[in-house]
């Protein structure tokens, strides 16, 4: 609906259209004294980023368990990201999210008013503890094939922000990092840079502990419960910091049903989690050949995927489909595979997981050529595209490195008309489209290719769906996540074309 | 303890040391039609090679759950299994098998005379049942320091296999492939062999039912529940093929807690099994590098794959350790890339899958090089060296492909003494050694250096081990698999040297 303009005074939400002004005064000190006057004596938690994570983490510090917190989020105050900070203290979350416990707890915050959004790094100064929640992004370098030409890991940003935090704190602040890092980052870098910068200030530089716990937070339906009820491994630069990250955890996780796990070093618990995600990316990028395969063989791999995920050693066997995509799985095997190269100056990367991202990195392009090679000769322009799902994963609104953005890029370098749905997006901010809920409107014209691009559960047995696509002119149906059932598959084909990747026995 | 000699007209136990002599005129039939009088009207299955898996399906057909089977079964009177044949009818299952259900069902056989072994091929001419339990190999060619050189899927005696079938069956026999094979070789390898066969015979070639389920057959505590309640994959050439290996199936298997699934075909059956092991081959190789890379950032990485492992989407990440061993993970993938060029005339091979394959091959080199370095300069000529363990998997009695082996292979081209435990293996059969499954004497002279080589639960938390090694002048102790506890390495390390490989904290 609404495209947000990009000046630097202003900042749009593109869940509401509202735009605010980016104060000239950068200074936010009387609000967040006056938020803090009415909670006298209870520990204070500032959140460092508002994304994804640090915006529902937030959520979670002001609705602890067994606490009472005044929080901060902190967020900065850009064009792009400043309508957070005002839309989190106008009672909009700025994060589509089918989850409805964060609606419920964001209502709760605001009614305990223990919840107040800032820019001014100032909110540091009476942090009790500080939990870092900014991105580390990787920079990699695709050649429109999708392959990888080079990565860079820039530490600046990150730097910036714990500089930040480091030139504000008391010297016995704890200090959490829950940004996924390169293995080494806590102690290597985090660590230095706040003690240099207390020791600048003439502080204490001993007293601070600095403590190393990864989200596993997963903004779908259980949004809240990816951080309030789910595992966590924590770590300490050293036993003080360890227990005081424990003491602090256990105040907002449900640690008798979800027992928290310590790890000897920061170093462990930060390979941890892009070990864990390199696992799951590894999967993906096991799958690719093998959907080519069971293509060439005329096999079903769905169904041999379903009889293997029967045994319980092999149940996260991954389906093929159109990519990976998200913040984690594109990302975090690189940034391991830089820090052994960078941080423990190793010889070598980590090849075989950086050849798993590689290898996820073309499948988009991949699905394009399968679909331009089944359409057969001919160009694709002025073709009319209708792509299901935008979000990189199914019922989550997320569309941050989802795989269909190169999808949809090719179909537009192709002059194709491509008209979007997806029910958690309504703005694409990638590719800066907007996106409806509703396909019914789509339909009311001639299609000529539909795109399965993402397996939301509202496209699963939708009789609705089905029925309209029934009611068009023949056209060509890809479904790229094998969402398609048997019986829907058989019913399309009787009018229409239906393929499905990574299955070979339709025609 | 007794070394079988290697003549031809005869063939030695390794369990039991009987020599048996291979008689000069193969008739075995008058045998096979004394044992089947006793079992008039029953349908009669032959299992056709009495390995690991057809020593045991054997024993399952003999006790099926809901059909009173007459079991034959067939192996070749060759020095190297000749053996078998007598051992089965003499009472003594031919794998050391941890599980007792193995002893129970020969026992029941015997006492219901409905398991006769033999070597006669005449044996298939009397089968309702026929099924495939013999070996497809890949012939492997590594370098020394494991890297796969080249590799090679003969299928000669596969198909030799499959003709002896062809050249003896009953043209309405029901055929069940269990064997693992490069997909697509039922309809391309077996279905044209048994029809020429059938058809040279005079017989109809549109009667015999082929039908391909794999086995998950693990030879070790739940050997017989392996097959018996365990999940089963079939399908069949063709609708009455796939029905008749179904109603098979149910006569054997636990069907109501373990469901049968069926697939569209028999490649996808094919598909599934070396997919299954190539996952898993791929998820251990995946770990290599990993491991490297804590070694190097001193990191504990068992306990980050502790960690890793709460989760309950990533409870199969896998551990460092020595190696893979064992028939399937070493050979299946490669399966499958030679499938998917010499039967699919595809471009290209399963290249990930292979990688995986060649990983794992150089791992036991690695952990040798690992040693090596760790003990410092200066020859290892003449150490005394116990290794505990020379399985390829813990608790279980199964040295095929065994990663200890090329470990063994180091130490002795190295010219050191070797010591070897097990306690499922009496003769280590590649080696040509024996083993002991009592470490006791081994520790009345001085050791150097002890590796633990195999998980078995039996050195977990062992206190006679710990105690016997502590009496020891200081040594040195590698542990590949990850078994010492820390509080065991805290004692051990007391008087010894102690390093565990994928862990980098231990000096």
């Amino acid at each position: 609906m609404m495209q947000p303009s990009i000046a630097s005074n202003t900042s749009v939400s593109p869940l509401t259209g509202t735009t605010y002004e980016i104060p000239q005064q950068l200074d936010d000190r009387r609000n967040i004294d006056d938020f803090l006057s009415g909670h006298p004596g209870k520990p204070v938690v500032v959140v460092q980023g508002l994304g994804f994570v640090g915006a529902v983490m937030a959520l979670v510090c002001a609705n602890a368990l067994t606490e009472e917190y005044a929080v901060l989020g902190i967020e900065l105050p850009t064009s792009y990201t400043f309508w957070k900070i005002q839309s989190i203290n106008d009672g909009v979350f700025p994060v589509v999210a089918a989850d409805k416990k964060v609606d419920e707890f964001h209502r709760k915050a605001l009614e305990k008013h223990n919840l107040f959004a800032t820019y001014d790094p100032y909110a540091y100064s009476k942090a009790d503890v500080i939990i870092i929640d900014v991105n580390l992004d990787v920079q990699k370098d695709l050649k429109s094939d999708g392959e990888l030409l080079c990565y860079d890991v820039d530490l600046t940003n990150f730097r910036k922000a714990i500089e930040a935090v480091g030139n504000h704190c008391n010297e016995d602040v704890l200090i959490l990092v829950e940004t996924t890092v390169p293995p080494g980052t806590c102690q290597m870098i985090v660590k230095p840079i706040i003690t240099e910068c207390l020791s600048k200030r003439g502080l204490a530089v001993d007293k601070f502990r600095l403590g190393h716990s990864y989200e596993r937070v997963m903004p779908g339906p259980d949004y809240v419960d990816s951080i309030q009820n789910f595992f966590r491994v924590y770590s300490g630069i050293d036993d003080v910091s360890a227990l005081a990250t424990e003491r602090f955890l256990r105040t907002i996780v449900s640690t008798e049903q979800y027992p928290l796990t310590r790890l000897g070093s920061t170093s462990a618990t930060e390979m941890a989690k892009v070990l864990e995600n390199s696992f799951r990316a590894m999967n993906i990028a096991f799958m690719v050949e093998w959907s080519r395969f069971a293509e060439e063989a005329g096999v079903n791999l769905y169904e041999v995927v379903a009889a293997i995920r029967m045994r319980p050693t092999h149940r996260n066997i991954m389906l093929p489909g159109i990519g990976v995509g998200g913040y984690c799985l594109t990302k975090d095997p690189l940034l391991a595979s830089w820090a052994r190269q960078h941080l423990f100056q190793s010889g070598e990367g980590l090849s075989e997981s950086e050849q798993g991202v590689r290898i996820n990195d073309k499948m988009p392009v991949y699905a394009y050529e399968f679909l331009k090679k089944w359409i057969g000769p001919g160009s694709l322009a002025g073709s009319r595209v209708l792509l299901l799902g935008v979000s990189y994963r199914s019922d989550v609104g997320d569309t941050r490195y989802s795989p269909v953005e190169r999808f949809f890029d090719c179909l537009i370098a192709d002059g194709c008309e491509v008209l979007l749905h997806d029910y958690y997006v309504n703005f694409w901010e990638e590719t800066r489209r907007t996106v409806s809920s509703d396909y019914e409107a789509f339909f009311a014209d001639r299609l000529d290719i539909i795109v399965i691009t993402t397996a939301h559960s509202g496209y699963t047995s939708s009789a609705r769906l089905i029925k309209l696509i029934l009611q068009q002119e023949p056209l060509f149906i890809l479904d790229t996540v094998g969402l398609l059932s048997e019986h829907e598959i058989d019913l399309l084909s009787q009018k229409h074309r239906v393929r499905v990747i990574g299955r070979g026995d339709l025609t």
